[in-house]
């Protein structure tokens, strides 16, 4: 088991982070920062999953390349552009990279690179390029705060998060930060997410617990259905905790596995909550299904139905609404099985019985749904299998931010 | 070719309409038609496409099961109430179709019945019974309109057209009905849209050619992504035009295909341009491609994106997001051949060529994108293929109307 700390990326020991103001978009204020540097003082086994959108940013491409060793030392990474699609996007992902080696004298190759904003807008790497020795001056064990409030764009809530458990009689320590609010339908990678820790582990178990935990976590998230261009989840494991290094899938590497679902579980909740303009986190929780697959298809399915999230702002409980987004999902189930349940703090109360609708408390239905997390919960009574999605409602709010974001 | 012409669905020879208010919601104005009857002179061949939601309303299948001998004599229909998942649904969706066939002299499976509006709440189906005998007695042949109104939700607009042409030396008539606004994104069927045709036609020609015409445009219009519950979209053909009789795909089967395939789109872009809260129409043509089924799914995804459609109605230039959509619709292409451009009424102008963006005056493309219709055009240079998907921006009235619809 595990225990949650304080201390976000740089909890795992060795690792620094700082976060400064640079001025990637013109006019930005001071105080906002949007620059973010982590390194490690040793050489990190890394993995890392990645947007599945055909149309893929500069910087993931050039940190494809830079993990093709399978190791890191730190990530760069800056907000107020996505440095995509644009004729120089490329060249500004290494300069940025190459920027970061000099004022940490590492190798270029040595660094993550990753960028969210704006698509299509030339990157100010001057502004970069001047940010980055201040952020190098920065670098200290207290600096994750700053790195996350760095890599925010519409988030209004910072992402930390960091825990300790014990490896063959060592302590580990992973952390992570994240961004991510508009855009997000995560589809193998996810928005950004920067996890650190000192275990020692192979690159094979990393990438595979990565990649695993990924297919529960992140990719269970939708905010509008949007795949971004930038996605990425990158972990560095610098092997500073002394544990027996994982090499097998045996007793710790379970642990470890466990620790970092953790880990992205509630980054990627905190994700949902904080979805452009949502007001509440919806949950949709899918029992009784004949697979896994089938559970979370349709479970995404309903936390992504526009009518579902403009319900849930409205506090109405059109569970209708739930039953018709599953049917599209292409899930197959049966509708003439299907109970439907509102849940929250306030109660629980069950709308819709083996596909019919029960006649229920108006006035409780609206309690429980005011709540700032609701969960939709599914019973298919068709099997042993089960998943969780998490969204949020839609807004007033989400349609003012989307509707003028780019100027 | 054809001429639009008036009448709707009592254009052609034989059909009379009407439309009354009946009270199937409790409150609602009287002043709101909610219950459309449609009734020809002659047996009709008859086809219909259907939601492929799994999730289906109950008069659905009883239309289904109605039409499988290929003939019907009319429609009843009502807005107000889904008639879907209660445990009365499908027994009320029969007593609808046996009350119609009564004040008409006619027989319960000589009637296509739908219904639209809330999921989950038992019908009023006394209210129906009770206003059939009206309706029955208000038939004529300027019934159209309110037929029209009555099969209206949340549209703002009623969606009617006809045309008439020249078959074989005779003239024949065309016309529609239908209703659309919300819970948009057909798939097989669509919404509900009641077509009435004079032409002499074999059903399995009559079939062939509604389901190739609505797979070009009902298919193609998406308001929100949710597929109904309720999607329906039948034609009925009575032969009073005295035509001869369409067997075979030859020149005149090609004539009333294009008929048919004007009529239909020109419902679809209506259903889209009133989509729930839409300030505008958002058309999405993609050129250039190597197959329809790209283009297709890449327009597709383009209308459909939640962060496209709220840049439009900010008429925010947001061209990243265009590409970005497209990047997740699984559709194959190539980034880095995609020209795009925006136009309407006020011009024309490129803002993204072979996938990097374009300097662009933002005043010109605000005045573009602040008509009633937008068109994205995308070229992919890639091939010869092309396809046209409607949909409409995200705006606060789509969050207003589907905050709280239910109660």
């Amino acid at each position: 088991m595990w225990n949650e700390i304080s201390g976000g990326v740089c909890a795992a020991k060795g690792f620094t982070a700082a976060g400064v103001h640079c001025g990637v978009k013109e006019g930005s204020s001071p105080d906002k920062n949007d620059l973010a540097l982590i390194l490690s003082e040793k050489e990190c086994t890394a993995a890392a999953t990645y947007t599945l959108n055909r149309v893929k940013a500069a910087p993931l491409y050039v940190t494809m390349d830079h993990l093709e060793d399978g190791t890191a030392w730190g990530i760069v990474a800056n907000s107020g552009n996505a440095n995509a699609c644009c004729p120089l996007s490329h060249e500004n992902a290494q300069t940025m990279s190459e920027a970061a080696a000099q004022v940490t004298g590492r190798e270029p190759g040595d660094f993550v690179v990753a960028s969210t904003g704006v698509i299509g807008q030339t990157l100010n790497i001057g502004a970069i390029q001047a940010g980055l020795p201040r952020a190098a001056a920065a670098l200290n064990r207290d600096g994750s705060d700053a790195a996350a409030t760095a890599i925010m764009t519409t988030d209004t809530r910072k992402k930390e998060i960091a825990v300790s458990f014990e490896l063959g009689g060592r302590e580990v320590r992973l952390g992570a930060i994240a961004k991510g609010s508009g855009m997000i339908h995560p589809n193998m990678g996810t928005m950004l997410a920067f996890l650190t820790c000192d275990c020692a582990i192979t690159q094979e178990m990393l990438s595979d617990a990565l990649h695993e935990v990924v297919a529960r976590t992140f990719n269970r998230v939708t905010v509008d259905g949007d795949t971004s261009t930038n996605d990425m989840c990158v972990i560095l494991c610098n092997g500073m905790a002394g544990n027996p290094l994982i090499e097998w899938k045996d007793e710790n590497y379970q642990l470890f596995l466990e620790a970092l679902e953790h880990v992205c579980r509630a980054l990627s909740r905190g994700i949902a909550a904080d979805g452009e303009g949502a007001s509440r986190l919806v949950t949709c929780r899918v029992e009784g299904a004949r697979s896994e697959e089938s559970a979370e298809r349709l479970a995404k399915a309903v936390v992504g139905s526009s009518l579902v999230k403009a319900a849930m702002f409205g506090a109405d409980a059109n569970w209708g609404r739930v039953l018709c987004a599953m049917g599209y999902s292409k899930a197959p189930f049966r509708p003439e099985h299907v109970d439907i349940a509102f849940r929250s703090q306030a109660g629980e109360i069950l709308v819709c019985r083996q596909g019919d609708g029960l006649e229920f408390d108006e006035d409780q239905a609206k309690a429980i749904l005011s709540q700032d997390e609701v969960i939709i919960a599914v019973n298919l009574h068709e099997g042993e299998d089960a998943a969780e999605c998490w969204g949020c409602d839609l807004t007033y709010d989400y349609v003012k931010i989307n509707g003028d974001y780019r100027t």
